[in-house]
C-alpha cells in the first residue's frame, strides 16, 4: 500500500498504470492449443482437460436431464438468491431495448436502423477455487433478452469432472441449453473453430485469468469477436469525512479479494480520513479467510489525497476506474465531472457487492483503463445494427445529381454512372 | 467470374471465402514502424513519409487558416453536394442519440445507463488515388454529434506535400480543429502512440489497403481500440426478373471498381436474369475507365443461382455482406428473412452509391462476413455506455441478505461482509 499526496499530473501516468500480463507471455502456448484444436479437435479438448483440470472427458456436453435434476441439489435460500438477481439483472437489460431509427433524409430517402441478434454467442464461465455462477447470470440474461439463436456455455468441470449444481442450476434458470464441461484456453480455442462437440461462435464473452485472456485476443485471428479485452479487477473509490471509514475499507479489500493482482484506490481530500480507513483496513483483513490473496493484493493498492476537487475528478476520469464508488458530500459535483468509468455506486449504502450480483447492471466490465472506450457488457453487446435505405425515384432525382459529383470527384466512375443510368431510366417519367 | 447453379449447403463455406491478406504478413514492417514512433516520435513520422509518399514533411499540422483558405478554391456545386451528403448524413447520425435509461430494479435499487463520447478519437482518411472526402463525412459528423473533445483526422500528403482542398473543406465544414498531413502505418502509430505533434487517442477510425488494416489490429497492443477489422469492399445483389439488368451490372461493377479484391456477388432465381446481367456487365466495363482494376476484380464476381428463396436467403445470411441490395419483386421476405448485414439497399431505385456518399447512412460498414457479428459505424461507435447504481438503506435491506448468500456460495467472504457492515449499521434504524 502506497500513500500519496497530491501528486504532480506528471506523475499521474505511473500512478495509474496497471498490473497486466502481455499477450505475447502466452502467445506461443495459446497458439499451440489453437492448433491441436484446429487438427484433432475434441480429442485436443480431452487432452488439455487431463492436462490442466486432471479428468478425463470424452463427452463435454452436459444433458439437460442433468441441468434440470440440479433443480433438486440446490439450496433453496441460495435459489431465492439467485432468482432475485436473475430479475434484477433481467429488468434492468431488458430496459436497454432501443427501437428502430427511422428518418427520411431527404424527400424520397428513407434510413432506417434496425438492431438484430449475434446469431451465436459463446459465454465463458470460470471455474477455480469457485463457481461463478453470476457470470453466467451477467451474460446469459442479455443474450436471451437479445434473441440469440445458440447459446453456447463453456466452463470447467471439477476434478470428478463435474459442473457443480448451482452453475446447472442458473443454466437452467437462464433457458441455457448447450453447456459443455470444458475450460481454459481449449474451449475459446473449441469456441473460435469448432469441434466435433463445440459449435463455432460470432462472439466470446466472459472473464478469466490470464490464459483466457490471451485466448480471447488470440481468438481475433479466426475472424470471432470478444466482449472486451480484460485485465485484472479494481476499483477506485472517492470518500471524505462523510463516508463510513469502515465501509470503505471493507470495500477495497472486497475487490483486493478477486486475486493477487486486483487494485484498490482511494481518492480523499483529507489525510484524517486516510488514516481512519487504513485502520479498519488493517483491522478487517485479520478476519478474513483470503488473507494470502488479500496481503498481497493490498501491496497494489494506492490512497491518493487531493487538496482541490477539480483535481481529484481529472485523476478519476484519468484513471478510468472499472468500478467506481462515490462517498462524499458533494456526489452531484462528482457525477456531473465524469467521464470514464465501467460502473458507478453512489452513496453509502451502495456496495460494488451489490452490483456484482444483484443491483442489475452488469458486472462485465472495462478494465486497466479501458472504460476511456470500452462499454460493459450490456444488451447491446449481443446486437449489431443493421442499416437499411429505402429510395424512391423521387429520393434518386432529389440526391442524385449531387451524388454524381461527389463519385466524380473521388474518382469512381462506376459509382457515378450507377446514378445517372437511374436518372436516365426516369429521366421522361 | 464464377456461375454457381444451385449449390450444395456443403460447397458454401467455399464459395463465400473472401480474399483477406493475413496480417501476419505484414507484421514485421508494421512493429517496425510503431517501434520507429515510439522511439523517435516525429523524426519517424518525417522519415516514412519520405519514404512512402515520397515528400520531405516536418510540420505535420494543417493550420486552421489553410483549411478555411480552401473554401474558396473547391467548386461551388462540388461543396453544394458535400452539403447535401453532410445534412443527410448529420440527420441520420443525430436520430440515432438515445435517452439515459433508469430503471428502479428493486425497492430503493435505481439502476442507470448513460453513454459517454469517448473523449479521444483519431480518424483515418485515405490518400492514394482519390481524396475520399466521403470518408471523413462519414466518421467526423458522428464524432461531433458523440461530442468527442479531440477528434484528431490523419491522411497522407501529395507529392507536393499537400492535402486536397476538397479535404480541407470537408475538414472544415465538419469543424475539424486538427488534421495532420501523415499516412500509412506511420499514421496509424502516431496515433496509437502520441508523438511531440500527433496526440494519442483512445480509439481509431477508418478505412484503408492491408497496411493500414494490419497497423490498426496491432495498435491493440498499444490499448487503443479500433472500428472494425477491415476486408476488402463487397456487395451482394439479389435479383429477379423484375430487376433492371443494367442497374444489377453496373452495381456489381460499381463495386469491383474499388480495388482488385474487391467482391461483387449476384443471386438470382433465373439464369435468365444471370444472363442478360452477364450481357450487360461486358457491354459496361468496356465504356470505364476502371478497366484494369475491373478486369482482376470482376475475377472475384460470383453469380450464385438458387431456383428457392429460402436457400437464397439462407445462403444470403451465411455469406453476411457488407452491402446487400435487394432487387426483387418479393422485397418484404428477403427483408424479413434478413440476420447479417452491414447495410441495405432496398428495390431498382436504391443502388450502393447513394449510401456510399449521401442517402445518410454510414459507409463504413463490416466486411468480410464480420456483418454476422459487427455494425457498421455509427452514433454508438463514439461513445460509451456508463452504468450507475444509487441504493437507499431501503434498497440494501431488500436485496442484502441475498446478495451475502450469493457472495458466500462464491467464496468471496470480504464481499460477504461489505453487506453485513451495512446492514448491521442500520438494524436499529
Amino acid at each position: 500500500m502506497e500513500i500519496i499526496d497530491n501528486p504532480n499530473k506528471k506523475n499521474w501516468k505511473e500512478i495509474c498504470s496497471r498490473l497486466t500480463s502481455s499477450y505475447k507471455e502466452n502467445e506461443e502456448i495459446v497458439s499451440k492449443i489453437f492448433k491441436d484444436v484446429e487438427t484433432i479437435g475434441d480429442e485436443a479438448l480431452t487432452k488439455y482437460t487431463l492436462k490442466y483440470d486432471n479428468v478425463l472427458i470424452k463427452n463435454f456436453l452436459v444433458s439437460e436431464t442433468e441441468m434440470s435434476n440440479s433443480v433438486g441439489k440446490v439450496d433453496s435460500e441460495l435459489k431465492k438468491a439467485i432468482t432475485v438477481a436473475f430479475n434484477n439483472i433481467h429488468k434492468f437489460h431488458s430496459a436497454q431495448k432501443s427501437k428502430k431509427i427511422i428518418v427520411e433524409t431527404s424527400k424520397g430517402v428513407e434510413c432506417w436502423q434496425k438492431k438484430y441478434p449475434i446469431e451465436s454467442v459463446g459465454l465463458y464461465v470460470p471455474g477455480g477455487t469457485a463457481p461463478l455462477f453470476s457470470t453466467l447470470l451477467m451474460l446469459a440474461i442479455p443474450a436471451k433478452i437479445a434473441g440469440c439463436d445458440e447459446i453456447i456455455v463453456c466452463t470447467p468441470p471439477d476434478i470428478d469432472g463435474k459442473v457443480s449444481n448451482v452453475i446447472l442450476y442458473t443454466a437452467f434458470l437462464c433457458g441455457i441449453k448447450k453447456l459443455y464441461k470444458v475450460g481454459g484456453i481449449q474451449s475459446i480455442a473449441a469456441l473460435s473453430i469448432g469441434t466435433e462437440s463445440v459449435p463455432k461462435v460470432y462472439k466470446i464473452f466472459g472473464p478469466g485469468n490470464q490464459f483466457i485472456n490471451s485466448a480471447k485476443q488470440y481468438a481475433l485471428k479466426y475472424n470471432v469477436s470478444i466482449d472486451l479485452p480484460a485485465g485484472p479487477s479494481e476499483v477506485l473509490i472517492v470518500a471524505d469525512k462523510t463516508s463510513n471509514p469502515s465501509f470503505v475499507a471493507i470495500d477495497l479489500i472486497a475487490q483486493a479479494e478477486h486475486g493477487i493482482d486486483s487494485q484498490s484506490i482511494l481518492v480523499a481530500n483529507d489525510k484524517n480520513v486516510i488514516k481512519s480507513v487504513l485502520e479498519e483496513t488493517n483491522k478487517i483483513i485479520s478476519k478474513l479467510t483470503r488473507k494470502n490473496i488479500l496481503n498481497e493484493s493490498m501491496k497494489n493498492s494506492k490512497f491518493v489525497i487531493f487538496k482541490n476537487d477539480i483535481d481529484a475528478v481529472d485523476f478519476i476520469n484519468y484513471y478510468a476506474p472499472e468500478h467506481y464508488m462515490i462517498c462524499v458530500e458533494k456526489k452531484q459535483f462528482y457525477i456531473d465531472g465524469l467521464k470514464n468509468a465501467g460502473s458507478v455506486f453512489i452513496g453509502n449504502f451502495s456496495p460494488e457487492t451489490l452490483g456484482d450480483y444483484a443491483s442489475g447492471t452488469n458486472h462485465t466490465l472495462p478494465t486497466s483503463g479501458f472504460a476511456r472506450q470500452y462499454s460493459g457488457v450490456n444488451l447491446d453487446s449481443f446486437l449489431k445494427s443493421i442499416t437499411f435505405q429505402k429510395i424512391t425515384k423521387d429520393g434518386i432525382r432529389g440526391i442524385g445529381p449531387h451524388v454524381e459529383l461527389l463519385a466524380d470527384a473521388e474518382g469512381l466512375d462506376a459509382h457515378k454512372m450507377s446514378v445517372t443510368l437511374r436518372l436516365k431510366e426516369i429521366q421522361n417519367d
